[in-house]
């Protein structure tokens, strides 16, 4: 899609996350925005095929945003047009036993892409520098051996937990994943209509949880935690890109366009070649078949 | 066993392999060296359990050495009197195509001890600087995206894997995992008898492979490349001991030793206390349970 300049999203330099848009619709309606959409999808669709047959990179897609933000449905019609042999979500919820009884990144790690495939991270490792440093009595269940009060949990703590997130991404991408970060950002107005919409239709009941007032009191706290881990962790092998989410067919677009032209830079990416002495003898096994 | 200084073995700054001993025997005949390690090893027992119900701490415990430097039956000797629930040996051998298809520490990262166990690599993801750097054409296999011919394995390349694996390293560490790299130090001569004796032997046969000679033909290459591991990634939370290894039971009572004394310095692994509430009831319990 043309009208999405891929530099207003991508975070290059320290940013003020209250000063981000969370409206862009490009004057376009509901229905032009999906037609869009289509288009931009169904040639992401065809990358993604060559990108499985030439077998050397995988494709880390993180989506994070606060709750109602839209990340649910971007993944149903932004890889829409997926080989669903190529691509993997993975819904990040509330830490098994199993997994706490590991490195916090060892669950991402088993979970990563392997060459010519996408994983979409549907929340990510980034929520252990997010809803944990909103709760920091969360890091007491991870049973950290240096970790034995709520006071233990100290800025150097998340200073090496930020240092740990970079590493595990820089060692990921040398090694051949490309990683995408989007953050849907939403604004409080948004979903204020979004849940009391939950709660008004019956069918939508049960996405409703009590639980989102009460992380709703702590928006602004979030705001905060997501501004620091973009601020930390966006880098030239794994940025960020924040993705204005009032508008839910407009996000997809955006989203969808980001990961089409940047993938489209890697001009490596193609189906492999014969190798020349078959390929010599194509017509040597047409007539082989034909004559059969 | 009191006669182990850990100093002696531990590499806490640049060494040259070719001046690190290969024997040591404490002038104890087998069968001492024997009953050493048979006390070590039911105190490591011991702290096992304790480490087990603490259940905060992992152990990863690492071995490298060339072929017929004893790994597997130091393996089986030394934690003889372990609970099986709590240590899982990996051995790792030629990756496997899944493997391949993801960065070379995947297999690791799922490898990786839970809380409260131990893990035993025989071999590691050092392999990944060792063997491939002796054979740099094994880079090719691994699909890497940057690399389309020998001439690509630069030195840049292997200084950035060395990054990633001290990266790696201090992560877990900092997340609760203590590490103990062990390298068995064999002599020439040594694996010259032990190769003849497994050829000498009917029963041992088996374990011969003519891939065998041909390795040992590089043996100063692969010394000069474990002088380099060594050097570069012996940390104060990661360090490398030199084990000397022409005399099997020795080694494994100075692992043994080491292990021990080197985990005895954690005084916060011990059972979990009962809850004070519980705790002041007990008498109350035994009351219950005596009159039922």
């Amino acid at each position: 899609m043309e009208r999405v300049t891929i530099s207003d999203y991508k975070i290059e330099t320290s940013i003020d996350l209250s000063k981000q848009k969370s409206v862009e619709d490009f004057n376009l309606s509901k229905k032009e925005l999906e037609k869009e959409l289509e288009t931009t999808r169904v040639q992401l669709g065809e990358l993604q095929d060559r990108l499985y047959a030439h077998g050397k990179y995988a494709v880390l897609v993180c989506l994070q945003g606060m709750d109602t933000s839209g990340k649910d449905s971007l993944i149903r019609e932004v890889f829409k047009d997926f080989n669903a042999r190529g691509v993997v979500v993975h819904s990040f919820k509330v830490p098994t036993e199993l997994e706490l009884n590991h490195d916090y990144l060892w669950r991402h790690y088993i979970a990563l892409p392997a060459r010519g495939k996408f994983a979409v991270f549907n929340r990510t490792h980034y929520e252990n520098v997010l809803v944990t440093r909103v709760h920091p009595n969360y890091i007491l269940g991870e049973n950290l051996p240096s970790i034995h009060t709520i006071e233990d949990v100290s800025s150097e703590f998340w200073d090496s937990r930020f240092e740990q997130i970079n590493a595990f991404e820089k060692s990921i991408a040398e090694n051949g994943t490309l990683i995408f970060k989007f953050f849907l950002n939403l604004s409080k107005e948004e979903q204020k209509n979004r849940l009391l919409r939950r709660l008004n239709k019956p069918n939508k009941n049960w996405k409703f949880s009590p639980g989102d007032l009460k992380e709703r009191k702590l928006w602004d706290i979030y705001k905060d935690c997501y501004q620091d881990v973009i601020n930390r962790t966006s880098k030239v092998h794994a940025p960020w890109y924040i993705i204005p989410a009032d508008n839910k067919p407009a996000a997809r677009c955006i989203v969808a366009s980001i990961l089409l032209s940047e993938l489209s830079t890697y001009n490596d990416i193609k189906e492999p070649e014969l190798e020349p002495e078959i390929k010599a003898k194509i017509s040597v096994y047409k007539n082989e078949l034909e004559n059969e």
